[in-house]
């Protein structure tokens, strides 16, 4: 029987690409006491990459905000398989970090990383809404545009 | 009757900013067990933006550690409304993750994240001792200088 | 007599430097609960700058690799101290937050940052795998390649 999450993404018509392997030598997630700690997810579908580039420069704020979802939905796949598949046992986001890949003038992370925090709040409703930090980096792995990594509690 | 930290701030005539809306959707605070997780807070005045640029170009050391200073007191405001207006819950300062909008060849990020960390000694005292990441970054929100966020222990 | 973690930095024939005194005002590493979280480290060896530059400029992938692998031995260093000199009291290596300082074309921060993320390995085995984030910023202090800062599980 499907979970609640699950049902809820299915509602939303939202799918979890697959838990892409970690490029380096570590792990998705790591559970210390009721905190799981994510590690930072980029902007890829399936292990390919979507949106490569800067904001402010070759991508908009469209872009920008879709790829912070991709990293959103990222985290939720990582998070699923750490949980042995059920999302149920998130009780609460407690904190996204969002990095975004900008040239020097970009002003606006915060809409960029609403991207990532609108979808988290869609699916988790009020447990969904979380702290949050929105900073602009002059480079991201792969060249992904935007890279969100969290910590969220479990039961 | 006002609380210690508040007696204290009143000492020190360190005045607290308004607590400033969440710039985009996500919560200024969640607590999960004894830990409170901060959302980043840049360096403006009840809302108002101040310490717009970058350290190495347009603004000097002394511009940065007054911005890193503001962006701790606004951490604070958070801090209060989060714990219903009482700041004596706080049991620790565990950690500041400072970021500043510098330009490549800057290298004095310690001695502007000082200044969040400076503010936070003088009002906590020994509680007040945390553990800080200090970085460079190339843009933060609405061209702000730096931006802090943190960890709290509290009660 | 020396712990398990000391005998087996001495088989890997790994030296930790001295811990370096924090740049400024806050302290190396701060406990709550079972979590310790240690401040960013850079790449220096008993206080002397090492690989200073950039990634993508000056500085080769393997130069960055060593400048992680120095990251995590100075966090190491620190916990060490933090913790009384018994490294054996670390639990699990929870989450290592890398942060690259690199030209804003760089996209290789996973591969560099593997440098401290296989020597906590190395030293710790399985539980030393962690969560972990690596983006590439515009500037860090002293001028440092690479910066790292940690949140550890003690007992």
């Amino acid at each position: 029987m499907p979970g609640k999450i699950d049902q809820r993404l299915a509602e939303l018509k939202i799918e979890l690409p697959n838990a892409a392997a970690p490029m380096a030598n570590y792990v998705p997630g790591v559970r210390s006491g009721n905190l799981l700690f994510l590690a930072g997810q980029v902007c890829s579908w399936n292990g390919e990459r979507r949106f490569v580039g800067k904001l402010g420069a070759e991508l908009s704020l469209e872009d920008g905000k879709q790829a912070a979802r991709l990293c959103a939905l990222n985290l939720l796949a990582q998070a699923k398989r750490v949980l042995n598949g059920d999302l149920d046992r998130i009780v609460r986001v407690v904190r996204l970090g969002g990095f975004v890949n900008a040239v020097p003038g970009f002003i606006d992370q915060p809409q960029v990383v609403n991207g990532a925090s609108d979808v988290m709040v869609e699916i988790f409703g009020e447990i969904g809404r979380h702290a949050r930090t929105a900073v602009g980096v002059g480079s991201l792995p792969g060249g992904a545009a935007v890279e969100v990594d969290a910590i969220l509690e479990v039961a």
